[in-house]
């Protein structure tokens, strides 16, 4: 079996050219046009590759190559094509152009796997539109419910999409998923070995902060008579910071990655901040202590300054364990080739699969770790050799 | 000599209609259609009043009451109609109405000045669009230089207005400049002054700050490693919260009321931060010491988080003393109505116009001291007395 790197890279290329922004960034958020025409290309290549492909109302893809036995639950890959702005070309692609690729290096290897093999395009793996990260998976595992979505122009998924009800799989529809990704993370490259077998996932959370003052002219309003909602919402990013520092573990993150200032004029006391906050770490109690934590500060910011802080949870998700017999076979189809066994700090759809099927991802390294930027980059040497574990492992967990 | 403030208010109210904002908020930016066609409007006031209108280059509005003597320097008053977004109805529309009817008024009583009386409208006291204040009159005075301004979507003045050469007005084209405001701060309201006389109008300066970090994945990049840009930023923010409160005065204000994050998504950790500085103070060189804090502080950050901070100095200014002989015609026109000496904390197109003529404020209480909001408010009987004063101290200066 040999993987066509060549054509990948190539792929990646193109798919990397519907971009809003200019080249090398990319930005590609779900449901603008150049998302629409991206999925669209991607659909085009499986349906080349020969698989029968469906979409969902939501954008999810699903191109299936039949097994001999495809009344079995079949073994699925995949990843997503979503970039937030300014972006890379390898996040969620590798794993979508890669499994496309691992599938097609097992046909041209005349293999004929028992279970039928599905590659899974989610619709949105980044939270660009909605603030939540990875709806599509979400969705699909049932797990996305309360208020309606919706975007910063205020429409709603259904505005987006129409109806989308019926759209979630049935536990166990998938014997197995399994994502190729870049690690997004420094370890691989620092370690010089090509593959990552990660074992667990580290548990997201993301809040929207509101925080309420008293606006005024930034020349008239004394200093001691001020509630500058922007010096308190300065307060909470680095309460969050510290929060994020003092766990006890090199595992637990926080940032502050969105800030709008109201009315955001250069001569007026800011009065409103909306704030959008993401803490992660494999010990989901640990993160809930770090959010207790962060909460605290808020209390205390908000009575000293005056001012009104308050919290809107988009999700606190779990940590989720990958499968043993997934990790085994990962690791079976390693070989020769080095691999380490590690956490995914960042979070996947993987996470989401996690609920509904045995899953397991592959990590290959990335340059300097650098990941959600233009020069986010993957060798296509790692590329071929994730694509090559990943395709046997496909076959092993399809029979 | 009687106030028509019933025609005041009105045309207030109409004023605050040419708005891109829902009322009550008032969002006026200079050369947006909406503020062109409230100059418009204005313009049409003042011809139908009688008097003799020009306009210059850039916008700003000369409507000139024909002496008796047209030959010697006039007198002028005037103030601005532009407004940051989400502003109120007052700030410097009623030195521009209020200005009107003081000579419509002192027209009404069939006074014959020996000066011509001129109603100066400047085209942009808010730094809404440019990042500078006041570039109407610092233009008039002479007193703008260096880089070509240039606005959020890179659009040059030049771009909006064409050639604007020739402008600056000569040092005593005006025998006095007086300008009638709102406080736009508590201290007349909370004395129950219906006058305020400005001695001295604080020294304003304005800074943009970039600050350079390093972005990457929100989950993968690990707290030692982070150069975040926007906690270093929310540093700089409290630093100068603290410079401003230790400087030993009361005078001394500072604001950061921009904040724009590069990427600026959930997941990604701020690369880049441009922020908006204001700091002010009545004694220039206390002010000044205040900036070398702030930029210390700068300095100390960005060593110690592996930042780099940028500063350009948009504009710092001297402060302004007023004319003693226009605070004397302005004593005497209060005539029986109380008022107090006072500074001003925010700036005005006077500060400049006081670097090429003899100037004078005249300030009215505004509820709550509360500007740069849509719930500024200045009570009808306020503002008359404002504008009678004001018409007395013209008549006065006018001969």
């Amino acid at each position: 079996m040999t993987v066509d790197i060549d054509r990948v890279s190539r792929e990646l290329e193109t798919l990397a050219g519907f971009s809003d922004a200019p080249a090398p960034a990319v930005t590609r958020v779900v449901y603008s046009e150049t998302d629409r025409r991206a999925r669209a290309w991607v659909r085009g290549l499986c349906e080349e590759a020969g698989l029968a492909v469906r979409e969902d109302a939501i954008g999810n893809l699903f191109a299936r190559w039949k097994g001999s036995e495809p009344g079995l639950p079949a073994v699925a890959t995949g990843s997503h094509i979503d970039a937030i702005p300014h972006a890379g070309r390898y996040d969620g692609t590798v794993g979508v152009l890669g499994g496309l690729e691992a599938i097609r290096a097992l046909m041209r290897a005349g293999r004929r796997p028992r279970r039928s093999i599905e590659l899974v395009v989610f619709c949105a793996e980044e939270p660009t539109r909605f603030g939540i990260g990875c709806f599509g998976s979400r969705m699909l595992a049932g797990l996305l419910y309360g208020p309606e979505l919706r975007d910063r122009e205020g429409k709603t998924l259904r505005d987006w999409v129409g109806d989308y009800s019926g759209m979630r799989l049935p536990v166990g529809c998938y014997s197995a998923f399994v994502e190729l990704h870049i690690e997004q993370g420094p370890l691989l490259e620092r370690a010089g070995t090509p593959l990552g077998v990660v074992t667990a996932i580290a548990a997201p959370a993301t809040w929207h902060l509101f925080i309420e003052g008293e606006g005024g002219h930034a020349g008239a309003v004394l200093m001691p008579d001020r509630r500058d909602a922007f010096c308190a919402a300065a307060e909470v990013a680095l309460a969050v910071e510290r929060a994020a520092r003092s766990s006890g573990s090199m595992d637990t993150v926080g940032t502050i990655g969105v800030c709008d200032i109201f009315p955001g004029a250069v001569n007026s006391v800011p009065s409103r901040v909306r704030m959008e906050m993401d803490v992660r770490d494999i010990d989901g109690a640990r993160r809930d202590r770090v959010l207790a934590q962060i909460e605290a500060a808020c209390a205390e910011i908000a009575t000293r300054r005056g001012v009104t802080i308050r919290k809107e949870e988009i999700n606190a998700d779990p940590p989720a364990t990958c499968d043993a017999g997934v990790i085994a076979a990962l690791e079976r189809s390693a070989g020769a080739m080095p691999y380490q066994k590690m956490v995914s700090r960042a979070y996947h759809d993987s996470l989401f699969m996690a609920r509904i099927a045995p899953t397991g991802m592959l990590f290959i390294p990335c340059r300097g770790g650098v990941s959600h930027r233009p020069d986010e980059y993957a060798a296509p040497e790692a590329i071929a050799a994730g694509v090559a574990a990943l395709a046997g492992a496909l076959a092993e967990l399809a029979g």
